[in-house]
């Protein structure tokens, strides 16, 4: 049994996405059939679609910032039932893998292997295009009006919620709100330096306000970013650019924040950024968190000075959430105002539109482009 | 009102330590004279007489691994009096700065600047010889049998506590045992790697069989380092050398430990070892330490998807111990065999072959050497 289905394609790296009509498989022992209402476009599907990802498969069907409903589940699936509002999850949660029993990280390894290679757990795709298959992205594919998913990876939410929001708490805005809440732990009365005040990077902003930061700084070279970060809660912006050629940015921030930020955030994917955010952390327990995906063999550098007198360097990843636990309290969260994800959406468009969002993203017009079904 | 005082004195950096007769002021506001029972050879002061140590001062006494006795203090002491037992502190405690009251740190600010540049708080030195000042060294030089130190770099301890063996705990013994307990808060049941099994890594090794690792994996290129390691603690040991000219250490321990170390540590000063401990630690929650001091200019890397993906990078110095308030404590635990010091000790010497000490250290032929005033 296949069903056809409307998909931006990703044929090739470096050439735009094509609209077509593919076929889709139904769902096999725990998986689901999820209908896609609405999808974010994350700069994870540029890269991949770039061809820099190293990573990268092709023919794939891209997109893993989603929002739908159930449309019909396979068998042994215990969780979900046709008609249930979900969000699904590139970050699964098994709850009986090493990782998601450790209780120390929300990297659930239950079905890495196979979601690396573009494929469902069983080792095969569902979607294919004139007879030939094509790759799951991410585990997700949101960039097609219907998809299949294993139950492990999608999050259960209220069905009062609107899809093309609460998508996008799908990737962009756990990632960037995890990070402070589950993965740095920021506590109330921090000083918070975040580094690029895009999408994440604002989220990081709003998660800082709501643990209850004092001084939550913003670095970036675009001033356009000043005015929502200051709505977000920014306290306080730098911009590199007007430190001059010779600036040196970590020694203006340190003397900024009296020795140091408690918490710094890289949110870009720059080395040279990853490393000023370590270097502007306070001595002696600022912890440095990055968020940002660095470019293939890039690498970070310090010295380990830095780390004995007891800076602390990590990284976050889906912002340390559990999906199918933390991904409706986040949605909760939306719903009762404790967080704005309206004001960050700034681009609609229909599918057909969709290689119209990542330019807007490239030449940094937007903050999230959602496609609505 | 100065004093003779019989001292192992650094006149140039590369030059064997020379015995000398040298003149020492009495304490002034806030002081302690102390006369120095014992005390530990260290790398660091090896380090620094070798001249790499880009902030080594010359001529200096060196030496910051002492126990001894308060002999008279300086006005406006308030927590020790004549007679008390006492061990130098490098990292002193003052209970009242930033640091200290943040609660996050053991890195004491009150006198950094001062104890960098060989001095006492108020900016002169009690040492001087034929007239001229001679450096104190990171606050304590101990290479003399009486030395003058802040009432904040000392911590009182109990006066049964054998002077030869608990001057280890002023350095050594609580870097590696304070890494594990206060920096890294290793739990019973972890998988530990420590990367070099020298004096510190041996007290990282006594520190995780404390607190219950299930699992202690020494890695060291001396294999002689195998028995005493076994009999502190470890359980598995890992000779790179076994492993081929392109052996794959790091692939190696990953699969050893099924997944990377819960806790790796760094005892070296090796930023390739810091780099291999990171990349061993287990994905999604490994805690990588550096504990090892590198040489000057050298820089630590990784690619930062090690981060990302739930690795942790932090450094431990004097093991993350609050000097007046930790180390007594040590000393307890050392008094009660809870820790093991004696075989630690390898070596002992009079202050006047102090060279012979270090040339033992160069040879590696010893663990720890200490010298009996």
């Amino acid at each position: 049994m296949s069903m056809d289905v409307r998909a931006a394609v990703a044929f090739e790296a470096g050439k735009p996405l094509e609209i077509e009509t593919v076929q889709l498989e139904g769902p096999r022992e725990g998986e689901v059939l999820v209908e896609i209402k609405a999808t974010g476009l994350c700069h994870t599907d540029k890269y991949t679609l770039s061809g820099a990802d190293p990573e990268g498969l092709f023919p794939a069907i891209l997109g893993h910032e989603g929002a739908g409903i159930v449309v019909e589940v396979g068998p042994g699936v215990r969780h979900l039932k046709p008609g249930d509002h979900v969000i699904p999850l590139y970050t699964p949660e098994c709850r009986e893998c090493k990782s998601c029993l450790s209780r120390k990280t929300n990297l659930c390894t239950a079905i890495r292997s196979t979601q690396g290679k573009g494929l469902m757990p069983d080792g095969t795709s569902r979607f294919s295009f004139k007879g030939q298959p094509i790759h799951h992205y991410m585990g997700c594919s949101t960039f097609a009006n219907y998809t299949v998913l294993p139950e492990i990876a999608l999050a259960k939410i209220r069905e009062d919620a609107p899809f093309d929001k609460v998508c996008y708490i799908g990737c962009g805005v756990t990632t960037g709100l995890g990070a402070v809440l589950f993965t740095a732990k920021v506590e109330a009365g921090s000083t918070v330096a975040v580094f690029g005040l895009g999408g994440i990077g604002l989220n990081v902003i709003q998660g800082a306000k709501m643990v209850g930061a004092d001084r939550i700084i913003g670095i970036d070279i675009n001033p356009e970013r000043e005015a929502i970060a200051r709505q977000f809660g920014m306290t306080d912006f730098v911009n590199p650019k007007d430190l001059g050629p010779n600036g040196d940015l970590v020694g203006y921030l340190i003397e900024l924040t009296d020795g140091g930020a408690d918490y710094t955030f890289e949110c870009v994917g720059n080395p040279t950024l990853m490393r000023q955010a370590l270097e502007c952390a306070h001595r002696g327990w600022g912890v440095s968190t990055i968020i940002g995906v660095a470019g293939a063999g890039q690498e970070i550098s310090t010295r380990p000075f830095q780390l004995v007198t007891g800076r602390r360097w990590i990284g976050s990843a889906f912002g340390g959430a559990r999906g199918r636990t933390d991904v409706p309290k986040i949605v909760d969260w939306y719903m009762d105002h404790k967080i704005n994800i309206d004001d960050l959406i700034t681009h609609k468009l229909p599918l057909e539109k969709i290689n119209e969002g990542f330019d807007m993203m490239t030449r940094g017009e937007s903050i999230r482009t959602v496609v609505e079904y």
